[in-house]
């Protein structure tokens, strides 16, 4: 530890990320499986994102046998037969994300094997090539072809970042995984982990849920109830306001499920503060989710009574998650299908989210800058939404920046020289015409700078009248290029009116109105247990009974792809449409590595493209036709009549 | 490292925390200073809570000398005076929370010294008394007290964890924090951190903010303007269903204020991906928060356009806290004010927050939980708010659970069976009388097993008719303890009537419309720069125009302690009434430790019992006055005549 503490951890120029043989065959159910093997995985992902966003190399080594080699136990070798090339065992971890790296395949021949990514391979080359002189480990398995990799690193004379979170030692001696550490430690690596390297946040904790789920979860323990459950999240009813929601949130919910595992303080504040029996909170140390999420993907439009996303898992897994999957869902839901009005109105023009200081909080801030992005939104103001979802940020100054100056014109020259390349004033601090005649002043001294003046900002007042105002100012100026934003209490209401007005404005900041959905801030949102053990079940209670059983959207197109109707049925019934929920996990593990989010936002303007006009107006439209197949009502009024 | 593996580090029977010399004179402004030493206090702080909520001993040593101690230069020691007892350097950190703390003097006479907490003092037979086996270490300074401290703690067998976030060296020799560190791991010493034995959230990153927080710091760095800058945050208007506003989330600002930094990987974030210039990035490497602030204690009562909180720090770090503070302020205000509401419409019923799933992420369920509370709930359905603000808990089950079970009176039996204490059962999950006429059933058969019926839930329907015909039922079958709650999309007009109508409900679960403050989730709160470099400072934007200056709140009441009125003015005004805006912080260290929030809660109802009546009601109510003195309304049409 006293050799670490002055160790700066954060990736720079001449640092890659190398991930040691994450393969299926090293992963629990594979043929030399390391235990918790795929627990590297949304770790690694994690890591590669940060090396990604500095534009830094990442290398994916693996085991790429013949089908005979000589580590197989038929050619006297220690192992069972692995990482056959081009096998199902042979492939990375489904859920990896290996986008930008570089493959690097060791022990291809029969007669040579390799535990080090290094040898008999052009890695260290390539290592050379790019300039790289430190290493971030990560991989399986510790105690040999991590161990290994790493010996030859030192060798060579890369320093290197141990990534402890991410690696995990397969132990055919008990001590074999500590002795592997002890020595690479002794060799001079650093330790490492996500929140000394990645500039993201860490997950929240597992016990950021209701208490009666986990009062649940120790009745279903105390007798012995983890048979399978099918839990739908869905919308009850669109609000008035809304004639299309959004799905959003799917990323954030698959990371939440991958990572759900409760700590030694948690386990300990159950025993404690909690007052749960210590044999219940033993329980839960192994706890991980390892059921399957079936989800429309993010940016789908979808409407009342649809199922958005189906948990199957055992019963008590599936419990657990309810109230941080309707939290992640909700918000992100309410902000993408808010933005998406915004979108379809503003068509064409430039939209910053503003929402931070409004939202509700940290995480509000952050789901509302992703969601809205996602629905077509150009960038935001919240910062952090950069580095952890890849968002584009925007921003220049404030009034207080204008106060702080004498006079206006001082404070636009002290902009413009800090940031020649980034010039949008604010002139709504005083008057915001006379502000606009003092940046036309100014313009020539700053042209002579090579200063262009690239927009202005107008907060406040009657945004119509003053940007065709500020137009004329500008253009009278010779700024005709200088384009105007505004900003200030608006919506989709207001960004309609101001385009019937032919307002000049050539992009919008929207904070309050859209960070917290203000004409609509909650959803009808729940998550149903709709079948335990194989039996179909259906909640009663006024006014919220539900469909019951594992269901499926079909969505009908006419031929110019435009929707026309959606048809919730049984997921085994053969209907004509489009399915709209995917598989996105099996046995708690992603089938695919995470969606990029731009992916996401292609595939929401594609959806916005194809819904009916009518939909598209900001009145409440006609209600989009879904319906209920026959056999779900059936299903429906016969567990009525069986539990009357 | 290999070793600390498996090394639980969550405090347990047997273990205690030390606190080491965290006192005034060996803080900065110190005789005897130590470099950053005041930045353990925020950690010891949580370390603290966390020994506290476990019922841990907390242990703090301090020096405590006599004038002319022999450690001191005139009497050939080697230090110079400091820690003399009954002085202001000798005590505690002000912002440090000892409460619980057992205080251990030492070096207490002329010719004795102490580096360690056991020299000389009952340390060691009081932690052999009350059974600790492990000490957890943090304090001052790592190289001389904490250091002689650990060597005797070991000697004396203890297991040491050195808290090594929490700990600063003096470094006389720059060598000597290191050297310490690596003989105390030498000594079989654990490395902890906050992260690895709290159970709270880390404070969030410095990059959130938005970025034109960060361009206009540029800005200023460019431009050398660090004068000292005031803002206040305030609310221009009440919304119309407000009749006044609870203060509430002063204890997070200020948590985010003392532990505001930026790490690595955030200056890396700004010099790359951020496309911040090198020297800006590296001009924030040492960045804190140095201000003073003023706000309104929590629970406080107030009202359109006035000062809740007051910043005064050199301008950029003013400017940077503002996305934060806004973001914080408002949630936790809305949250408060609303359940304000629903305290006072249901006088004597307990209230419980049910509303994480609704809330907009994560923070906004624990704000919610946290300021329903302050503002007089009983509890919360949020696990996580025991643990990070000692809030009561409460759960029992949900309708899945009932509908997992074959039938609802086997459902029951088996949570009774598992929680014979907590038995408070879910009745509407098919026919809420049905249900209470099977639980009538089922009581004798509990009764037998020692396990009372304590409670049933209604979660649908018409509440007031169903708890009256679920009371009756539940009389006539001699369960006339069992009290009845109710939950589903509750507000406080929905208390009210039920109220009205005498429904027998003894409390009320309240979810949504609590958690996003459903008919005014946002309000009009803005922090705005007051005062640059001395010179008062106004913006005029239309519609947004503010009062210029430092000011304060004077309230006036009638002999009874009503609230009468409040009068803006300058803070130097002598004006009648009392000021509502305290000193939380100076220089950037908070004045007083923590409040607790049980504290805040008991204001906050005394708050509200002296709010004229007509505020109370749930309809709209004569505006409660707001005067502005004479001296900031001539102040701002001074400002206007000479920016016009």
């Amino acid at each position: 530890m006293t050799t670490t503490g002055n160790q700066d951890l954060t990736p720079v120029a001449g640092d890659a990320l190398l991930i040691v043989d994450v393969q299926n065959d090293f992963l629990p159910g594979g043929s030399l499986a390391v235990p918790q093997g795929d627990d590297v995985v949304p770790l690694l992902n994690r890591y590669a994102r940060t090396f990604r966003r500095l534009n830094l190399p990442i290398f994916a080594s693996r085991d790429w046998h013949p089908a005979h080699h000589c580590s197989f136990q038929e050619k006297g070798g220690p192992w069972p037969p692995h990482c056959v090339a081009e096998t199902n065992g042979a492939q990375f971890a489904s859920g990896l994300d290996l986008s930008e790296a570089v493959i690097i395949s060791k022990a291809t021949t029969p007669h040579t094997d390799a535990y080090s990514a290094f040898e008999n391979t052009d890695l260290g080359p390539q290592l050379q090539q790019t300039g790289v002189r430190r290493l971030f480990v990560g991989g399986l398995a510790t105690d040999y072809c991590v161990l290994n990799s790493v010996r030859d690193a030192v060798r060579l004379k890369y320093s290197v970042v141990l990534l402890e979170d991410a690696i995990r030692a397969v132990n055919v001696q008990p001590e074999d995984g500590p002795k592997a550490l002890a020595e690479m430690y002794s060799l001079g690596c650093f330790p490492g982990s996500v929140d000394s390297v990645c500039l993201d946040r860490p997950p929240p904790p597992a016990l950021l849920t209701d208490l009666y789920q986990l009062t649940m979860l120790k009745a279903y323990h105390d007798g012995g109830m983890n048979r399978t459950a099918v839990f739908e999240f869905f919308i009850r009813h669109l609000p008035p306001q809304r004639n299309f929601l959004m799905a959003a949130g799917l990323e954030q919910v698959l990371e939440y499920l991958e990572n759900l595992r409760f700590s030694p303080q948690e386990l300990q504040w159950l025993r404690t503060s909690g007052g749960f029996p210590a044999d219940f909170a033993d329980s839960l140390e192994h706890f991980r989710f390892t059921g399957d999420v079936e989800a429309m993907p993010e940016g789908t439009v979808f409407f009342g009574n649809e199922p958005v996303l189906r948990v199957t898992a055992p019963l008590p897994e599936g419990q657990l998650v309810e109230s941080r999957i309707i939290n992640i869902l909700q918000m992100q839901i309410l902000a993408a299908s808010k933005a998406a009005r915004m979108v379809v109105t503003g068509r064409g023009k430039t939209l910053i989210d503003f929402g931070l200081r409004r939202s509700h909080g940290e995480e509000a801030g952050l789901f509302a800058a992703r969601a809205s992005y996602l629905a077509g939104f150009t960038g935001t103001a919240t910062v952090p939404a950069q580095s952890y979802y890849g968002i584009p940020v925007f921003g220049t100054m404030a009034h207080s920046f204008i106060q702080a100056h004498e006079d206006e014109t001082a404070a636009f020259r002290d902009f413009a020289r800090s940031w020649p390349r980034n010039t949008l004033f604010l002139l709504d601090t005083y008057d915001t015409e006379r502000a606009a005649r003092k940046l036309v002043a100014l313009a020539p001294e700053l042209e002579k700078e090579g200063i262009p003046i690239k927009g202005v900002r107008l907060d406040s007042g009657d945004l119509a009248d003053l940007s065709k105002k500020v137009r004329s100012i500008l253009d009278a100026g010779g700024l005709k290029t200088t384009l105007i934003f505004a900003s200030g209490n608006l919506d989709e209401h207001a960004l309609e009116q101001l385009i019937q007005q032919q307002a000049p404005i050539d992009g919008f900041g929207i904070g309050t109105r859209l960070a917290v959905s203000e004409d609509a801030p909650t959803l009808e949102c729940v998550y149903k247990l709709q079948e335990y053990d194989g039996t179909p079940r259906r909640k009663r209670s006024q006014g919220k009974a539900t469909w019951p059983g594992r269901k499926q959207v079909f969505r009908q197109q006419d031929a110019q792809g435009q929707f026309q109707k959606d048809i919730l049925a049984m997921v085994d019934e053969s209907i004509n449409g489009i399915p709209l929920l995917h598989p996105y996990m099996r046995h708690g593990k992603r089938l695919k590595p995470p969606t990029p989010l731009e992916h996401s936002r292609s595939y929401a303007a594609q959806q916005l493209s194809q819904l009916p006009e009518a939909l598209l107006s900001l009145q409440p439209g006609p209600s989009y036709p879904v319906a209920i197949s026959n056999r779900i009502q059936e299903l429906a009024e016969e567990l009525d009549r069986k539990n009357p």
